[in-house]
């Protein structure tokens, strides 16, 4: 059973904002970051708050991704923009690249941006719900280090390749945000830190074969041995693999194939990151009444949650509910933090030379308060 | 064990062509709707080729679908335009549509088109393609009438919902073209013609539990008794289900939603269709070299395809290949129907005064060639 410890929204946001200060970003930029971040774990994607840090922590120490690198244009139209990175944080670049897709979007109706030389972003969907927030619907996507494994393959040579989509909707926007794969490389990452056995059905050893073992297939991964996890259907056909691997591929032509950027099976060698980004704005306005069309959706929506359940369920879900109840509950309640991440926070918070106790009290000796989960 | 009979392309091309014109289509409109419906038997896509006759046969009969209808422009921008259906055939309005947006396209570089009021349209790659064949990148996609089952629900509330993206590449094009079910009502009607059972984890009974009952699903769904086909992931959030549910989602935004059409729930009821449609083509060149978009493009597929194979698979496809060589294989060695499918192709015949046996000689009396196939 893993441990989980319960901060408070502020805190990890000061952390944050501290510690990405000290690496050398600005206020504004550190602002930016954070935010990125804390959207994640409030929206109750653990997978990619806190639990990444560890990984910008290590990105940055070895030069990877460049905290002075500033975005440049390459290549522009009215309704679209390439984008080199200079490998620079991801976070920033992609939150430049997305208000270029939206400012021409309200010009021209819709935007569209590639990136190249980025590294990772946090998660696709703060970006989409970037355009939402300006009333237009958001698209996001990015391409990886290479973690999926096609179909009737045995080595991963496509990243997780989430794409987003967010639309303005009532009571909550639709927000969809879901890697290509079966699950993202982040909650193998989760099964490990909880020393938990993966579901079956979601990873490949290095041989090709169904695989609970998160450890190994992390480490196959990272080794390039073979293996990884299996696409949105599956390792055959009869269920659908050949979908979520062309959604993956979908993915891959607006990231790194438009911005003649880096496919995934190059991302992440060495000291090059190379991620790739994929950024659409749509203003709804070019169909008609975007007032009429938001109630449209909404209705719908609404449809959906009100219509008959299955046996032994009391709800249905639309996209972006959950996220906003768990917005509602962390706002109130906080945020849990598994304990081998919060020793990460504290190991880049020496490294960093900051004061981890004025954040995290005595926690090695435990005496912090502290609960078991089982997210 | 299923019984198919073989034909000639060019047979079924003039059948075709002949019923069409009988329905009261015109030369030009029969040519359009024939090439969508053969190009699906060519890709070797069986469920919307000559198989979805009996259902166009069906719909024109009882007045869902209007020969006489044409498409008109409700809503216009330089990059994007709202179609009104006016209840036709849904290949005319979409063939219409696509046009549209690559016109756009090729002047502003993107031009995005949503469709209300129409009927089916048979394979949505059709439409992606005709952008492709133009050196664009091509999206098309549609909703349907509801056979898809929201994660934790129990009935059907959304459509087969496919999107389709190609675009160019070498030897042959990316050519994806998927329903955000895990499998079509094509499939499950092609499974029911056959007599097999449906694999597990396709379909849920009208209690919400899963069936392999093709006919009893089938029916279900036409009663709206509950149950139908599960979005791709399956029906649970471990696998996936939630991603299915939110690409069918998408699919909706663009094709119903932005049009302020009919949602698949409220689609083909008595005799009204009101099915929904989405095409997008952008230009490469507003992200710098076509040919080298391309190339970059060709190079990864080509990595992908030559990549280490799983045990026991000799060979990884990209997508559009398996089309590619199927339509090579058709060409030469004619098009496999089966024979409950000539069945109603021979109906049809009748219900037009056609000389049936001009093109399918004394099939009741089992004289034709025949071969047994396991699709």
């Amino acid at each position: 059973m893993a441990r989980y410890l319960n901060y408070p929204v502020e805190l990890l946001d000061r952390f944050c904002m501290e510690a990405f200060g000290r690496f050398g970003f600005t206020e504004e930029e550190s602002r930016i970051i954070t935010d990125v971040l804390l959207l994640s774990d409030l929206y109750g994607i653990e997978s990619h708050g806190m639990q990444r840090l560890v990984r910008y922590h290590k990105c940055i120490e070895k030069g990877m991704i460049k905290v002075e690198a500033k975005p440049s244009v390459v290549f522009e139209t009215p309704v679209s923009a390439v984008i080199d990175g200079n490998d620079g944080m991801g976070q920033l670049i992609s939150h430049f690249a997305m208000n270029k897709a939206i400012e021409k979007a309200q010009k021209s109706g819709m935007g569209i941006v590639t990136v190249r030389n980025s590294n990772h972003f946090g998660i696709a969907g703060y970006y989409a719900k970037m355009a939402c927030d300006k009333g237009l619907i958001g698209l996001a996507c990015t391409n990886s280090e290479a973690i999926m494994v096609p179909t009737f393959g045995r080595m991963a040579m496509i990243g997780s390749n989430p794409i987003a989509c967010c639309a303005p909707a009532e009571p909550y926007p639709f927000f969809f945000d879901a890697s290509t794969c079966v699950v993202t490389r982040g909650k193998l990452e989760m099964y490990n830190k909880m020393g938990k056995p993966l579901p079956h059905g979601w990873a490949l050893d290095k041989n090709g074969h169904d695989s609970t073992d998160a450890a190994d297939v992390l480490k196959n991964i990272v080794a390039k041995n073979g293996g990884g996890i299996v696409p949105l259907g599956g390792s055959t056909e009869t269920l659908g693999s050949h979908k979520g691997y062309g959604w993956g591929m979908v993915c891959e032509l607006f990231s790194s194939i438009l911005s003649m950027g880096m496919t995934s099976e190059k991302c992440m060698q060495g000291t090059k990151g190379g991620i790739c980004h994929g950024f659409m704005a749509i203003d709804p306005a070019i169909f008609g009444s975007p007032e009429d069309i938001k109630a449209h959706f909404s209705a719908y929506l609404e449809t959906l949650r009100e219509s008959p359940k299955a046996d032994g369920q009391d709800r249905i879900y639309t996209h972006g509910e959950k996220e906003h109840f768990a917005m509602e509950d962390r706002k109130k309640n906080g945020i849990n933090v598994n304990e081998n991440t919060v020793r990460e926070m504290i190991d880049m918070a020496e490294y960093l030379h900051m004061d981890y106790k004025a954040y995290f009290g005595d926690f090695k000796a435990g005496e912090t308060k502290m609960f078991s989960g089982n997210y």
